[in-house]
């Protein structure tokens, strides 16, 4: 199989897996659970795709580590519903169909964002039929929530929006592109890697991986904001230059970025070359990326 | 020590330690971090004392279970912190100062409630050191996730909303408290049991004692909502009349409302016989929360 027949064939499964691990849309709370069903459909599932290879590489079995590569695609979710929310992005469309707070309402797109965090938690706890030691599971979760909250994620949401109308400046970029998408690609592979059970050096390996993958995965998104139709990505384009946002083109210019591209994608690759299934999946993931349109 | 003064003494730990499991405000997030320490100042920390004191009971130290009991607060914090968010309440005060996005802005608000959320899965991951097993600590957190998500305090938010305007009826409002309120304080006092090492029966009537002080905390919480004034409360009055919430002093008159108040505080006494340190903790507060004025 190559990659894109990989990725494929992961993204169909988690699309049918996902909404049974979601409680059924009934009972006072129903508009809710309707909400986190419908931001949860769709996307690339790349975050538990790395989860689910990263497992697989080390020997656990795609079964066993669903609910941590859901878990990573619900925190991932959560993130763009409040991200595009009215004080935030303001942005009506997502992959291409209304967002969350225009399907439904600002404060069911609130909770429903909040709701897909815990359960991403709730569902890492639930890994215990598994090869995985109960040490392994309160390890990931709390390098998840690391990843995620202030220090993370969430942290790196916050200065991108303090970002704007400030001069570019490549601390401030990188602290946003680590933070704000590096660390959950970082999470998502050593979530699945640690669960299988692998040593500290492999991790440190995959580790450097995912993290140069992350910085890739987020300059290549700033780039397609800056030349992609709307078309292409399901979402509205040149929302950055719009908001004034701190990207790589807007530092370097669209082919500054894309030369930045090709280098952080090298740096991907040595470290992939070193890692379990480097050729069949790390690899080929870090030329796929590079070369993505949407 | 009376329960006051229990309380107290808790209350004064807890706004001393709070501040040092959370990051410096410094960095390109600032304004984010100060955030999360503004609004996890001040309030009762009804919720961290019964964790702090379910683990007592059982035997655990204060300074082993303390990063669960701040957990609960955490929750706690961004729970109120999204309630007062324009889209949801609408609330300017809070603790008789600004709410959260007041104070910041509304971006800011969402994504430290986001950030608070998330910290208070990393404090439960953080119990190590602990007499607490990891199986227990993994226990911990899968119930901690169920009683604040969809299925708990989020979806009791959700159905809060849901109920405005509607025609009070019994069902509806059972479902809202229990799910608002009474599950994270049912998931305070299993957290502590649970960590401290308590038998399954001793957990069940724990949970039935939490369960029934957790609706008698909503009840009177609504209760003064529609006979405190904002000077004993800190934020604004009759907010759930004004909204069309759906309360007991709504369904069943103010007066109706104490009644029910008193059988409920009286199931809680009940279950409080059979519990370790029952008359020293957890008889008391039930009477401290029937007679509380704020």
């Amino acid at each position: 199989m190559d990659i894109i027949q990989r990725l494929g064939a992961i993204r169909v499964m988690l699309d049918r897996a996902i909404p049974g691990f979601l409680p059924e849309s009934t009972g006072p709370a129903h508009r809710l659970l309707e909400a986190m069903r419908y931001s949860t459909s769709g996307g690339k599932r790349i975050r538990g795709f790395i989860t689910i290879q990263a497992a697989a590489a080390f020997g656990m079995e795609t079964d066993q580590v669903l609910p941590a590569a859901v878990a990573m695609e619900l925190m991932h979710a959560a993130s763009l519903i409040h991200d595009d929310m009215p004080c935030i992005d303001d942005s009506p469309t997502r992959r291409g169909v209304s967002s969350c707070h225009m399907q439904f309402d600002e404060h069911t797109a609130l909770l429903a964002g909040d709701a897909l965090i815990i359960k991403a938690f709730e569902l890492l706890a639930q890994i215990k039929d598994s090869p995985a030691r109960p040490e392994a599971v309160v390890r990931v979760i709390g390098e998840f929530a690391q990843a995620t909250g202030a220090t993370g994620l969430i942290g790196g949401e916050a200065a991108d929006i303090e970002g704007e109308r400030q001069p570019v400046n490549e601390e401030m970029l990188s602290f946003i592109h680590i933070n704000k998408t590096a660390k959950l690609i970082v999470a998502a592979a050593r979530t699945g890697a640690i669960l299988a059970g692998a040593d500290e050096d492999a991790l440190g390996i995959l580790t450097e991986y995912a993290h140069h993958l992350g910085l890739l995965f987020q300059i290549t998104d700033d780039i397609l904001d800056a030349t992609a139709t709307e078309a292409q990505l399901g979402k509205p384009v040149g929302a950055d230059a719009a908001a004034q946002k701190m990207t790589y083109p807007a530092l370097m210019g669209v082919e500054g970025a894309r030369r930045r591209a090709d280098e952080i994608g090298q740096m991907a690759v040595v470290a992939a070359e070193k890692l379990p299934d480097g050729s069949d999946v790390w690899i080929p993931l870090v030329h796929l990326v590079i070369a993505r349109q949407s």
